[in-house]
């Protein structure tokens, strides 16, 4: 990964470039700021410590819109005072003693590809803060064939841990579209889902056990594939976000590898496309990978040359593991079948929009997603207020938007939202696009949906989790966070309110 | 249910009473006492409080062998002062609150079915003790056809929940033995799992949301099907066995009803039934139920009349459900077809074995079962591990037993194993299978196993519960539990150490 970029520069395509000119009104990239790193205070002796400005650089922001925005217009408000590089378990105890000791705010790092404010931690009140870089536990420590699991230390990538487990023929069928560059310990803190989620499940369905160095000692759970002993507390350090603990160890639960094998669908709408997702979801045959667009992501996508016309109305791409192919039951709920060019287009495209993002930015264009889920009943409802709201919030700037949305997680009881919003940069586009930001939250409190599926909570959906859960849920996590980290310093400011 | 009994008696099998006396050694029944209550405390005004010495004897003990034999003994040192029958939420937050003002310990009651000693809570240091009978919490608030879910209060016992969802074609899938008289707060707050698990999940699968009263106000969790906002405090608080708050609403996934088939299959030996029920949980056809009886319980069930013969070797019953038969896996894996009688034997017998034990415990026997979960490539050395420590310890007491057991859990990675002991009583039979099940817990901690799949903790697991979970895990537990519960009135000595 570049610095402040998801990646290699890509180039909009001419369709885009016109679409934003003519329809959003975007007059091109304003002049930024070489992001000038803050003067660092002194560290203590961490493992593997590295102070220089090139790691600092690297380490110095998430990859959510306002993390790229700030850095380009020069500030880089949180970046470390240095990298630590812990090559093992013991040496990341180490780095929370040493830590606590100090009073250095410590932010664990995986593949940076936080979209919420997961790395912007508060300096404030801390003698400096640093970096904790996972990328030296980088290996597969046993595959058990016969439980079907695989221990990788934490800082493995997804296409690294892909690789190890395909020398054996196995997957884990995790797929986000932080895949190439997140690490499996980013996807357990995160509780992240991959595209694949319906045939695979999510990433906290897969851990079976973990490690965490933590401020009260070490965490080794998981003994069984369920149990009844208590309460479930890998649950509490997965999502935990770095803010109880260092997630070191991950035991996941591993497939054979086999062909995902896709298919595209026209509906007459995206009510349609929900009432035959729901009913795959509750009645199968299970699907691996669903993804229906609305109308405006269809229309936007065909247009823009990255996806497939639906004869005016959603696209959806279904994908099937073995003979469970769903097309029976699409067709009696009206889709027209597309053939497989719409599944090959979206796989040959799917971890490109973080790429595509950078571009518009570079455009004088703002771009960013947000994501929620609902209970079916409650599903269109959360839908239509989350669209109008940012609509309505970005019209009233003076910056129509584009909002685009897509369901790409579907469960027996409900299902994902995903929002795409394209507008105009307005003056302060940090600021625009908070405000955006904020009424969709609200829009989703309201509506009795979740802030996240699987961004996470980060720095920007702190307020948001905390209604979620209420004043009781939050003093216990409270609690837990004094428990595991007395110094607290772990994360600071994200997570909990 | 009857007092100190699990249901109405029932008569042993004249092949059961040969057994007893032929192989163990039983001599009949010694003589027992009256069970006595002792002295009430007095209680302040709690809604619905009724402090009759039948309310009382009624509430006085779980189902667990020592609560049964402390009974018979004449013995009820766990008898609450008296018991209170909130009708709503907010008259439960009232019985909290008031507890805490007046320092009176708060056991909630379900079924009272617990076999772990959920029930005995600690008295000393309390000015008294209530029993919180949730039995007005009786109502089915919501079904939800879309999202396939309904929302019941926390009261509701197994048969009722099943009867008001089988009026609208739903079913819930869950049918644990405690079935006849457990409620859905007692299989939400112990992390029951049924004998259908296979295909229908466990019980804290199917909790998609949750009401709980806590000493700091009302959780009211779970937005969506899933969720990335954070640690998933629903399972927090699922297996918490009432130490953290009272369970008053479950919202559960709901499936259409389906009739599940079942069939009698014989494998060579157990080691080769337990490669092909993993062959099935792995890879399917997914079964609904799998029950695989080791070579012991094959043929003392066979030769009591309570079980089908299988050649010698083990039977295993599986059911599926609608075209998904596991028939071709199976006889792949060298089973061989004992046809319809022995589900159908099982599926009639399938909730009388706590009332057989009640009759074995009145012949002058000890009975008792045990359970645990492993990853598959460690379940055959649990298995070994926790029958040998069973057995060694009952013959070195002078009372050798037969000692039987199956799975009847099965998992991607992993299994259950459920131990039935029946021995001859000693003079103590409480500190005989206290000695018994120490021996059986330390070797399913050694061998890596969980002390628990489905039973839970309460009293009688917790020293292996915080083994387990280790002195991080506890102290984060302790921490939530000083939270939700400041006043520590709730089921105190349960759950944590």
């Amino acid at each position: 990964m570049n610095t402040f970029r998801w990646g290699e520069p890509v180039a909009l395509p001419a369709p885009v470039r016109d679409l934003l000119s003519a329809a959003l009104g975007v007059t091109g990239p304003r002049p930024g700021a070489e992001p000038v790193l803050p003067e660092p205070a002194p560290l203590p002796a961490f493992p593997g410590l590295d102070v220089s400005p090139e790691a600092r650089l690297r380490h110095a922001t998430g990859m959510s819109t306002e993390d790229l925005l700030t850095a380009r217009s020069g500030a880089l408000p949180h970046a470390p005072d240095g990298v630590t590089r812990p090559a093992s378990h013991d040496e990341v105890l180490d780095v929370l003693r040493i830590a606590a000791e100090h009073r250095i705010a410590v932010v664990p790092h995986g593949g940076r590809t936080s979209v919420v404010g997961g790395l912007r931690a508060v300096r404030d009140g801390y003698a400096g803060l640093v970096a904790l870089d996972l990328s030296r536990l980088n290996r597969l420590l046993r595959l058990d064939r016969t439980s079907r699991t695989a221990t990788f230390q934490a800082g493995v990538r997804g296409p690294r841990a892909e690789e190890l487990l395909a020398a054996e023929g196995f997957t884990l069928g995790h797929f986000p579209q932080s895949f190439q560059y997140a690490t499996l310990g980013g996807f357990a803190a995160t509780r992240s889902s991959g595209q694949a989620s319906a045939g695979y499940g999510r990433f906290d369905q897969m851990v079976v056990g973990l490690r965490a160095a933590t401020g009260a000692g070490t965490l080794d759970l998981g003994r069984a594939p369920q149990s009844a002993a208590g309460p479930d507390l890998r649950q509490l350090m997965l999502g935990s976000e770095g803010a109880f603990g260092v997630l070191t160890e991950l035991t996941l639960r591993i497939r054979p590898a086999r062909e995902i094998r896709y298919a595209g669908w026209a509906f007459p709408s995206f009510d349609a496309g929900l009432r035959a997702v729901r009913a795959l979801a509750q009645d199968g045959p299970t699907p691996a990978v669903v993804r229906l667009s609305d109308e405006v992501e269809t229309a936007i996508n065909a247009a823009t040359g990255s996806g497939t016309d639906a004869n005016g109305g959603c696209l959806a791409v279904v994908g099937h593991l073995g003979d469970a192919d769903p097309a029976g039951r699409l067709a009696s709920y009206g889709a027209e079948p597309l053939g497989d060019g719409p599944g090959r287009a979206w796989v040959a495209g799917r971890f490109r929009a973080p790429y595509l993002r950078d571009a518009l930015l570079d455009a004088g264009a703002l771009a960013e997603t947000l994501e929620t889920a609902a209970f079916w009943d409650r599903l269109p409802d959360t839908y239509a207020a989350v669209r109008d709201a940012l609509a309505h919030t970005l019209d009233g700037a003076g910056t129509p938007p584009i909002v685009m949305c897509h369901v790409s997680h579907v469960y027996e009881t409900g299902a994902s939202l995903y929002f795409t919003v394209v507008a105009a940069q307005a003056d302060d586009p940090v600021a625009q696009w908070r405000a955006a930001k904020a009424a969709a939250g609200a829009a989703i409190a309201a509506s009795g949906a979740t802030i996240s599926h699987h961004h996470g909570v980060g720095r920007d959906h702190r307020p948001f989790y905390a209604r979620e859960i209420g004043p009781a849920g939050v003093a216990a996590l409270h609690a837990v966070k004094r428990a595991l980290d007395p110094a607290n310093v772990l994360n600071p400011g994200i997570l909990l309110p």
